[in-house]
């Protein structure tokens, strides 16, 4: 199986490390990745970004952009390049949601960001997933319109590039999700790599 | 006098630092701040950036844009809505010139980043700043290859926008250098304030 990069995008309280621990096993053998941890600057980056007092709402973007950059350098792109296949717990569309869609800062894909080959998008409306909580960190600790306009941008983002984003119903059982993506996946491959016959 | 706000551009060694206190005694009264520093995020993403094991350049652009952006949040922002006016030891254009025209990465101006009133560049070759260092960090390690595409690059910001910057040879004297900046940003007043005869 060639090398892809699939990430998972929505709230929290959607499944998305569910989903990403079942596709995991089934692939066997693929990179797990989660932001903003996972490199020892990104370790550093998460205690500043999640736990700190209040900060502003472009420090928070530039902090998760810079643990993406580090993990994208360290562990992303060495995967890839290898062969291997990698399964990101949120990436750079949650930048374009969170902070800009949920806090209207100006936001662009940079270039030197790889584009996902799929992305599932965990859709829950912000009511579930906020009930889904117990210990919220400083950004899920938001009012609901934060939440709103999140998912909002989620749906823009997906609308706008179907290609590459599925959108899941994340009120179904992980069970059930995760026959969706692997069917899905496996339609992907078929169309993507050439025919061996 | 009106709140401005002015940046000091250029290589390490160039004399930034005595330039900005020169020009804070002559305003008797202008916050003065220093990248990457002078918030308490500011501080530990300092600690992060100069001092750390290698980073992706990347990752280092965005730590300085997050503590760039904290700095304007808490001290630049409120400072210049006050009508005080801001001194600042570097800013945006050393990452255009550092990480954009030092290590090729795609770079632009967010727009919510406010753009200085007059950028004073101290053009120094980098034969000669390099040679004034001594205890040099991360960053000033880099080969004279790389300081030298920062000075392109900063003497194309320079050209690029005539009325914001002013190039200074900063192997002249700090004090010449010192008249030269006052008596511009005379000029620069005189010309932007309405006539009060």
């Amino acid at each position: 199986m060639a090398g892809l990069f699939i990430t998972f995008e929505g709230p929290e309280g959607s499944g998305k490390s569910t989903q990403v621990e079942l596709l995991r096993r089934w692939f066997g053998k693929a990179v797990v990745v989660r932001e903003p941890g996972g490199t020892a600057l990104g370790e550093r980056i998460r205690d500043l970004v999640l736990h700190d007092r209040a900060m502003s709402p472009a420090a928070e973007m530039y902090l998760f952009m810079a643990a993406r950059a580090e993990l994208l350098a360290e562990q992303i792109c060495p995967a890839l390049r290898a062969g291997e296949s990698v399964i990101a717990d949120r990436y750079h569309d949650s930048t374009l949601a969170y902070q800009g869609g949920g806090r209207g800062l100006e936001t662009s894909w940079p270039t030197f960001f790889p584009k996902p080959d799929r992305t599932y998008l965990l859709a829950l409306p912000p009511e579930i997933s906020l009930r889904r909580l117990s210990d919220a960190d400083r950004i899920e600790r938001e009012p609901l319109e934060f939440h709103q306009a999140v998912a909002k941008a989620y749906e823009r983002l997906a609308a706008a590039e179907p290609k590459r984003w599925m959108v899941l119903d994340a009120t179904a059982s992980p069970e059930a999700i995760h026959e969706i993506v692997r069917s899905d996946l496996a339609g992907f491959l078929k169309r993507s790599q050439p025919s061996s016959s």
